[in-house]
C-alpha cells in the first residue's frame, strides 16, 4: 500500500462524529455560563423568522422582521409556531430570547451547536435538543451524511424551533398544517413539538439504513479482499455508531422523563404519542446495538481474512519449496565430482546407459509423492 | 476459495435478521403518526375474519364478511375471539378498528409488521405485538426460518388476533377449545389472550432448538476443516441471536408490566399463568445469552483453527527444508571444483575409494539426526 | 490429528448442561399449560412416598402406599415430610398433587425436569425447584456428574419433596433427624425445607472444586502441549460455567425474595438461616465468576502456546536455512566451471594448495558468524 | 529495536495517572483517622490567603496574614470568598479549619491530595473535592499535564477554595467577579462555588481535545508503520482515559447530590445551573467513553498492521524463493554429471548446440509463468 | 523453554487466592448449619484472650485465661474490648460465644476462615468480617502476601474481636489507645469498631502498590522479551484482582448498609467516619478496575511482543534467503555443464578472460539491489 492511498484511506469520511462534533468548539474556560457564543458556521446570510399560526378553521404563514410583529398570533388563541433560521446574529436572537423570557442557559445551548440531545423542564417552557441527521449522495457514491441541530422551546401557547441552516426540514409537517383535519390543526402546542420531534426521529431510521448498506457492502469487500483501507472504515462506522447511540440514548432519556414527569405543558392524549415516540427511539437504539455487534464481527472476519490469506501463501511458499528442494537434492548428487574411475562405489550411475532417464524418473516419482500427500492433505 | 462458493457463502441464509426485518420499512418521513400502511407482503387473496364465540356450554365459529355481523356475539354473555388474517386492505381493516376504537398508533403498529414486540396499555384495551417464528425443513437441507407478527388486541369482552398469513399457529388453542373442560372455555378473554401468546412463545424453544443444533453442526465442520464459509455463518448467527434476543427481551418487560401493574383487564388467576410464561420467556433468554457465548466461542475455535493449520502448514515446510537444505550442502560441498591434482587437500574425498558411499552416510546420519531431533519435538 | 481423535475430543463431556439439559425437552407447542408430562427419563419401577413424622419427642419413618395414608400425620401436631421418589407415574403423583391441591402449573414444573432454579410463592404453599449436582468418578478418571432436579413444597405443616431416583441425597438430613436436639427437631417444617435447600448448596462447593480441579489440569496440559483437543474442554468448560451460574443465579433471587418478602410460611428465625444460605449461593456465584475470567485467561493461554510454538518452529526454519544457504552459496561459487585456463582471474581458487581447507574455513567462519548472531538474540 | 528506545518507549509519559497519582502516597496504616497530613509536594514558599469580599455594589481584594482578620468581612452582608493556596503548612491551615469549624475528615482530605472528586455534605458546610487539568506545551511537543486536586468549602455567608500551588486557575473568575452586572456579584456564594466548579470542568473539554489528538497522531503513526512504542503509547492513554473517567464519574454523582437533596445551602436558581454543570460532565464522560472505544480500535489497528506487515514479508519472501528455486533446480540438472559419452540417454542437452540459450530460455519462461500467476493472484 | 523453568513458572504464587481460599474448605455438605468447624490452620499453641478496658480517664489491658474474667469490665461504665487470638480451641471459644450469646452462624463463620467480607446485623450484635492482607518481603525479592480474616463482633458496651494468629496487626489501635486526647477514648465501642476495620482497609492501599509494581515489572519483563512465565504471572494477577475486588466488594456492600440503616449500635458521629471508610474502600475498587483494564493490556502488549518477534525472525530468514537464493542461482549456472565446445552459444562466459569476476560482479550488484529494497522497506 503506497503513501498515497495510505493518506487518502485516513480521509475516510466519519459520517456522524465529523470534525465539528468531535472537536469540543466552546467558548474558552472561565466564561459566564450561560453566554450565548454562536459555535457552528454562518449558513444564512440573515436570521428568518416565519409565524406559523393555526388553529383547526385557518393556517396562515406570516415571515416578520421583529419578533414583536408576533404579538398578536401570541395573543390570539389560535396556535403559533415561530420557526428560527439561522444563529450567527446572536444580538437578533436574543430579542427573541428575551421577548420568551428564556432561561440565560437555554439561550446558551441553542446557539452552541454541538450539544447532546436532551430535554430540559423551566417553569415556562420545555427545552428539547434534537440532532438532525440528512444524507445526501455524495459524488463518489460515497454517502454524505449532515447533520444540524435543532432546539424547539415549548411554550403554553407557542412553539419555537431554531435551526442553523435553511434545508426543508420541516415541510412534511408544513404540509400536512395546511390539511384541516389533521391532529396538528386540533391538538395543542405540545402536539407540535411532539410532530417536530417524532419528523427528526423517522430520520434516524433511514441513517441506520445508510449505516447498514455500509457495514454490508464493506463485508463483502472484505470477502474479496481485506486490505487495511476497510479497517479504517470499520474504526470508522464503530465511531460514528458510538456517536450515534450515545446522541439518541440521550435523547430515549429526555422523551421518557417527558411522559413520567407531570408537565402542565404535556397533556395526557400526547403522552400516548410521545410513548409511541420513546418506542421509535428504543428501536433505534436497539438497532444500533445489533449494528455495533455487527462492527465487531466485521472485524473478526478482517483478521480472519488477513489469516486465510497468509495461510494461503505459506502453503505456496510450501508447496513449491517442498517439491523442489529434494529435487534439488537430487540434481546435487548427480552434480558431485566423485571420481569414478578409482573405484566401482563412485556414483557408477554416471556412466550407467539410462542414467540421466532414471534421474528424472526418481524426480518425477518424487514430484507424484508430493502432490499425492498435498492432495490427501486438501491443500490444492 | 473461488468466486463463486465466496458469493454462495455470502448469500448464507440469516434466520430471523432477514431482509423485510433488518431493513426498516417504514413509510417515508414526516408521515402522519398514527397513518396505518402496510410494510409487510401481501401473502392473502383478501382479508379473512372468523368469530370465535364461545362459554363453558358452546363454541361456534362463524366466518363473517363485515365486522358489524359479529355484534351479536359481543352483545351475548360468552367470550368472543375475532381472528383476522391478512392486513393488505386497510380499508376493511378500518372498519375493523373503528369498530373497537382502536388507537390510530394501535392501527399503524398492526400493519407496520416489523414492529419490536410490546405489550402497551390504552384505557380500553391491551394491545401485544408478538413475533411467531417457525421453521420449515428446507430443499437443501438446512433449516427455513420463517417469522409473522401476531397482533393481539385484548378488550374487556372480546379478544382480537392479526396476523399476515393463514398459517395455522393458532390451531392447538381451536383444539383445545373444542373441549368443554378446558380453562379456555371456563377463564375470561384475558386466559385466551394468555393462551395465545403461550403458543407462540412454545415455538420460541424450536428456535432455540434449531439454533442449538447449527451451533454443534458448525463446531463439527470447523474441526473437520476451518474455512472461510464457516466464519460467515458464525456471523449470521451471532446477528440472528443479537435480534432473536432483543424480541424475546422487549416480551419479557412487556409480560413484566401485565403482572406488576393493576390492570382491570387482567384477572389475578391469569396472572399466575402470565408469571409462569414470563418464567418461559426469562429461560429462552438465558438460553440465548448461552448461545451467543457459544457463538463467541465458535470464532475462537475458528481462529485457533486457523492458527493451528498454519502451524501443519510451517512444520511441513520446516522439516522438508531442514532435511534436505543440509543434504544439499554436502552434495554442493562434492560439487566444488578444486583441483585436487595440485594438492592432497583439496577434495581428497573425491578419490577415495568408497567416497561416494562415505558422502551417501553422511547424508543418512544427518538425515536420522534431524528425524531423530524432529521425533523428540514431537513434530510428526 | 487423525479423526478419531478428533471425534473422541469432540465427545468430551460437558458437566452440567449435557443433553437433556441444553434440548429443551418440552411438551410439544399449543398444550394446555399446567399439562403435567414427564420430560425426565424413569429411573425408578414405582413411585416410592415415605412419611417422616417428626417432633420434639419423637421420629417415625412410614413408607406409604397411598397418599391419604398420611393423613393422621398431617392431623397431629408434629410436623410432617413426605418424600416422593419417582416421577414417571403421573396418576400416582396426581393423587398427591390433589390432595395438598397444588397449582397446575406447580405439578407441571415437577416433572418437567429441565426447570431453572426458582422459587415461586402461592397463596398456600412456596414452591421451590433447586438443582442437585452430584459428582461420581469415572472410569476413566474424568470426573462425571449427574444433576437431578429436586422440588419441595413447603405447606403450613408440611413439607414434601419430590426428586427423580432414589439418590441418598438427603441422608445427612436423616441421620440429624435422628438426634432428638438438633434445630430440625425444634423448628417448623419451615426450617426443614430450608435445610433440604442448604444441603443440595452445600454440594455446589464440591462441583467448584471438581470445576476448578479441570481447569488447573487444563492449564498444565496447556503448558505442556497446546492442542485442539484443550480448545475443545475449554469450550466445555465454558458453557458448562454458563449453565451453572445461570442456575445459581435465579435461585439467588429465589432465595432472596423469600427473606424480603412478608410470607407467612417463613418464620424470621428461619430468615437469619435463610440470609445465610443466601450468602452461600452469592459465594458460589462469585466463585464461578472467578472461574469464568480463569477460562478466558485458559484460552489466551492456549492462543499464546499456539503463536509460542509457531515462533519456535520457525526459528529451527530460519537457523537452519540462514546457516546453510550461505554455505551452500559458497558450494556453488566454487562448483562453477569457468575455466582458470584462459584466465588468471577465473577461480584461481581452485587451483591452490590449500583451496579446499580455504573454503571449508570459510564456512566454518561463517557459521560461527551466524551463531554468535543467533546467540546475541537469544535464540538458542 | 535497540534497548534504548525501549527504556525511552517506557518512559512515554502517562497525562493524568502519573506518579503521585497512582501511588497512594497516604499516611502510615493505623493513623487517627482525620490526621491532616500533606501528601503533595510544596509548590509555594508560605500559604497564601486572600479574602475576595463582594456584592451588588463593591469588590474588595484583600491580602491577609491571620485569618482572624476575616472577621469583618465575614460579619458584613456581602458574600466572601478566601482563596487559599499552599497546603504544606498544616499549622497555619489548622487556624483556618478551626475557626470555620470544618470536620477533621475535611481536613485530612483538603491536604492529602489524591484524593477521587467527590461531594461530601457537613451539617454546618459542603465540601467538594476537584480536580483541576491543565495543559502545558511540552519542549518535545508532546503533550504535558498538570493536574491539581481543588477543595472548595461552601458554607453559609462563606466560600474557602484550598490549592497546592498559585496556578491562575481563578483568573477568569477574578475577571468577572470585577463587572458589577455578573451573577456572581447578585447571586449568593452558592453560585460563586458554582462558577468555581463550572471554571475547573470548562478545561476537561481542553484536556479531551488533548486525548482526541493524541489519538489521531497515534493512528497516523500505526498506518505509517506500527511499532511497539505505539502499543505503550496506547496502553499509556487506556490508562489516562480510564483514570479521568473515574474522576469525572465520580464528581458527576456528587454534583447530581447537590441537585437531589434539598440542602439549605444550595438555592433553586443555582440548582439550574448545576443541573447545567451536570450535563456538561456528563457530556466529558460521554466523550471520555468515545475515546476509550476508539483506544481498543487502535490496538484492533495496531494488531492488523502487524498481520499486514508480516504478510508482507512473507510474500516477498514466497515471491523470490518461489521463483528462484525452480529456476536453480535447473541449473542443478544440467550441472549433473552423467557421462553423455556411454549413452545418448545422459544429458544430451549439454551437447546441443543450442543448449545453453535452451536451458534459460526454460527459465525465463518458467518466471513469466510465475509472474503471471502472482499477478493474478495480486500478491504484486 | 524447558520442563524444569515450566513447573517454576507453573508455581509462580498468586497473592491473594493462594490455596487456602480457592479451595473451598468447608465442612461436610449436610452438617447442621451453625456448626463451628475450624477449617483454617492453628497457628497458636492456645487460644490468647486480652480485655482491654479504657474510657478517658483510664486504659487497662488485662490477659485472661476465662471469659468470665471479663464480667466486671463490661458491668463498669467504661469501654470493653476483648481481643481473642487464635481459632482452633472450638471449646474455648464456646465459652465465649455463648458468654456473649452470639448466634450460631456467626460462630460458624468466625472460625471457617475463608469467609467473604460482610456485615451483619442480628438484634444484639454487628458481625463484621474482614480480610486482613499483609505482605512480607520475600526471600527471593518476589512479594509474599499473607491474608488472614478477621472477626469483629459489636455490641452495646464490648467489641469483640478474633484473629486466627497473634500477628500484630492492631498494634497501632493500641499505640492509639494509650493517648488520653483520641477520639477513641472519648467516643463509643461503635468508634472502635470503626477503627479496626479502618486499619485493616489501610493495608489494602499498600496490596495495591504490591500489585502496581508487579504490572509495571512485568511490563518491563515482556517489553525486555516476552515469554510463556509472564502470560502465566498475568494470569495470576488477573486471578488475584478479581478475587481481590470481590472482597473489597462485598465490604463496600456492608459498610454502607451501616450507614444507611438506622442501627441503635451505631452512632450519627461515627457514620460521619464510616462514609469515610466507605469512599476509601470505593477508592480501592476503583485503583482494582484500573488495574485490571492494566492486566488486560499487558496481555495485548504480550501477544504483540510475541508477534513482533515473529515479524523479526521471519525478516531475518527472508532477508537471508533472499539475497543468497538468488547469488546461488547464478552461481548455479555456471556450474552447468554445456559442452562449450560444440557451439559458441553454451556458457561461453566460462571462457571470457574476466568470467569470474563478472559473475561475481553480478552477485555484488545483485546483493546491493536488495540491500538497497530492504532499506527502503525499512526492514534493517
Amino acid at each position: 500500500m503506497n503513501k498515497a492511498s495510505k493518506k487518502a484511506a485516513h480521509k475516510f469520511q466519519s459520517i456522524f462524529s465529523s470534525g465539528h462534533l468531535r472537536r469540543h468548539h466552546r467558548k474558552p474556560p472561565g466564561q459566564v455560563p450561560g453566554t450565548a457564543i454562536h459555535t457552528g458556521v454562518q449558513r444564512l446570510d440573515e436570521v428568518l423568522m416565519t409565524v406559523h399560526d393555526f388553529d383547526e378553521s385557518h393556517y396562515d404563514i406570516i415571515p416578520i422582521q421583529k419578533i414583536e410583529k408576533s404579538e398578536p398570533f401570541l395573543q390570539n388563541k389560535s396556535k403559533t409556531w415561530i420557526q428560527i433560521r439561522g444563529l450567527h446574529d446572536i444580538e437578533k436572537l436574543k430579542t427573541v430570547w428575551n421577548y420568551f423570557e428564556l432561561h440565560p442557559l437555554v439561550q446558551e445551548d441553542i446557539v452552541s451547536t454541538s450539544q447532546r440531545p436532551k430535554v430540559e423542564h423551566y417553569p415556562n417552557a420545555v427545552y428539547i435538543v434534537l440532532r438532525m441527521i440528512k444524507q445526501h449522495e455524495g459524488d463518489n457514491g460515497n454517502y454524505n451524511v449532515q447533520t444540524e441541530q435543532i432546539s424547539i422551546v415549548l411554550g403554553d401557547n407557542y412553539v419555537l424551533s431554531f435551526q442553523e441552516s435553511d434545508e426543508p426540514i420541516f415541510d412534511p409537517i408544513l404540509k400536512r398544517l395546511e390539511l384541516t383535519t389533521t391532529r396538528l390543526r386540533k391538538f395543542g402546542p405540545d402536539y407540535l413539538a411532539y410532530a417536530l420531534a417524532d419528523n427528526i426521529v423517522d430520520h434516524y431510521f433511514y441513517a441506520l439504513d445508510v449505516i447498514n448498506e455500509n457495514i454490508e457492502k464493506i463485508e463483502e469487500e472484505i470477502l474479496d479482499d481485506p486490505r487495511e483501507e476497510q479497517l479504517q472504515k470499520i474504526h470508522a462506522l464503530r465511531r460514528d455508531l458510538i456517536f450515534f447511540r450515545k446522541s439518541v440514548w440521550s435523547l430515549r432519556d429526555g422523551i421518557n422523563s417527558l411522559i413520567r414527569d407531570d408537565l402542565p405543558l404535556i397533556s395526557t392524549e400526547v403522552k400516548v404519542f410521545l410513548r409511541d415516540l420513546y418506542d421509535h427511539i428504543v428501536q433505534v437504539v436497539d438497532s444500533m446495538e445489533t449494528n455495533r455487534e455487527m462492527v465487531f464481527g466485521l472485524y473478526d472476519m478482517y483478521m480472519s481474512g488477513l489469516s486465510n490469506r497468509m495461510n494461503e501463501v505459506m502453503k505456496v511458499l510450501t508447496i513449491i519449496a517442498t517439491i523442489f528442494i529434494p529435487l534439488t537434492f537430487i540434481a546435487g548428487i548427480y552434480g558431485m565430482n566423485f571420481n569414478s574411475e578409482v573405484s566401482p562405489y563412485n556414483l557408477p550411475e554416471l556412466n550407467w546407459y539410462f542414467g540421466y532417464p532414471f534421474s528424472l524418473g526418481l524426480m518425477v516419482l518424487l514430484t507424484g509423492g508430493m502432490i499425492y500427500y498435498f492432495k490427501r492433505k486438501s491443500w490444492f
